[in-house]
């Protein structure tokens, strides 16, 4: 499970960076919910989901899993990873802890992002 | 908010590696729980709270915030540190990653700790 679990988040990482929005809602299972970030209103329908990663996905980005802090226990993992966007001459930087739970065939069944404002970092390119 | 959660992390961090389970126990509120590690039985009572916390507290230790990886967000913070321990001439190390909620005083309201079997290093003095 561990080694199921640890595959989808490297994979979510991946499609973050570079993917396009259906291959980010793959790794999600049909039930899932998405906080991000966490205290902000929870997104439960598909379309809610789509409408939030198509932002993203839109914008030229990388994203880079920090493989020294990925932790799974049980069904649940937290990890950091960091993602950079680029938009209107800015290049801007967040790297929050995602913690998530999955399902028994190790898709996301929530995913809550833990970063504030001041953890976001903007710098003209 | 995000200062008195800092500080509040800090605080758990320090006593985790130097204090006391009174010391402890004062950063949490009354009625908070404890999960760790995630997947495991929630303490939910002081009694089961100080049970947990005077088997570490017995033990020769120390520990460290890793401060590039602290994140808050509204009353809730993830964060990593590393926590070492001196058994019968073993070292343990290990390196959770937490997950708080707090209250309105910055006290611990639930506490859970992402790591697994495959986090916790072993070596002889």
């Amino acid at each position: 499970m561990a080694q199921q679990i640890r595959a989808t988040i490297e994979r979510y990482v991946t499609a973050v960076g570079s993917g396009d929005t259906d291959d980010i809602l793959a790794l999600y299972a049909p039930e899932a919910t998405v906080e991000d970030p966490v205290g902000t209103p929870i997104r439960t329908t598909r379309e809610q989901l789509r409408e939030f990663y198509d932002v993203l996905t839109g914008l030229e980005r990388h994203a880079e899993l920090h493989e020294d802090a990925v932790r799974i226990a049980d069904r649940h993992a937290a990890f950091r990873f960091t993602l950079v966007t680029t938009v209107a001459g800015q290049r801007f930087t967040v790297s929050p802890i995602d913690v998530m739970e999955f399902d028994a065939d190790g898709r996301i069944l929530t995913m809550r992002a833990f970063w504030g404002s001041e953890d976001l970092r903007a710098e003209p390119i």
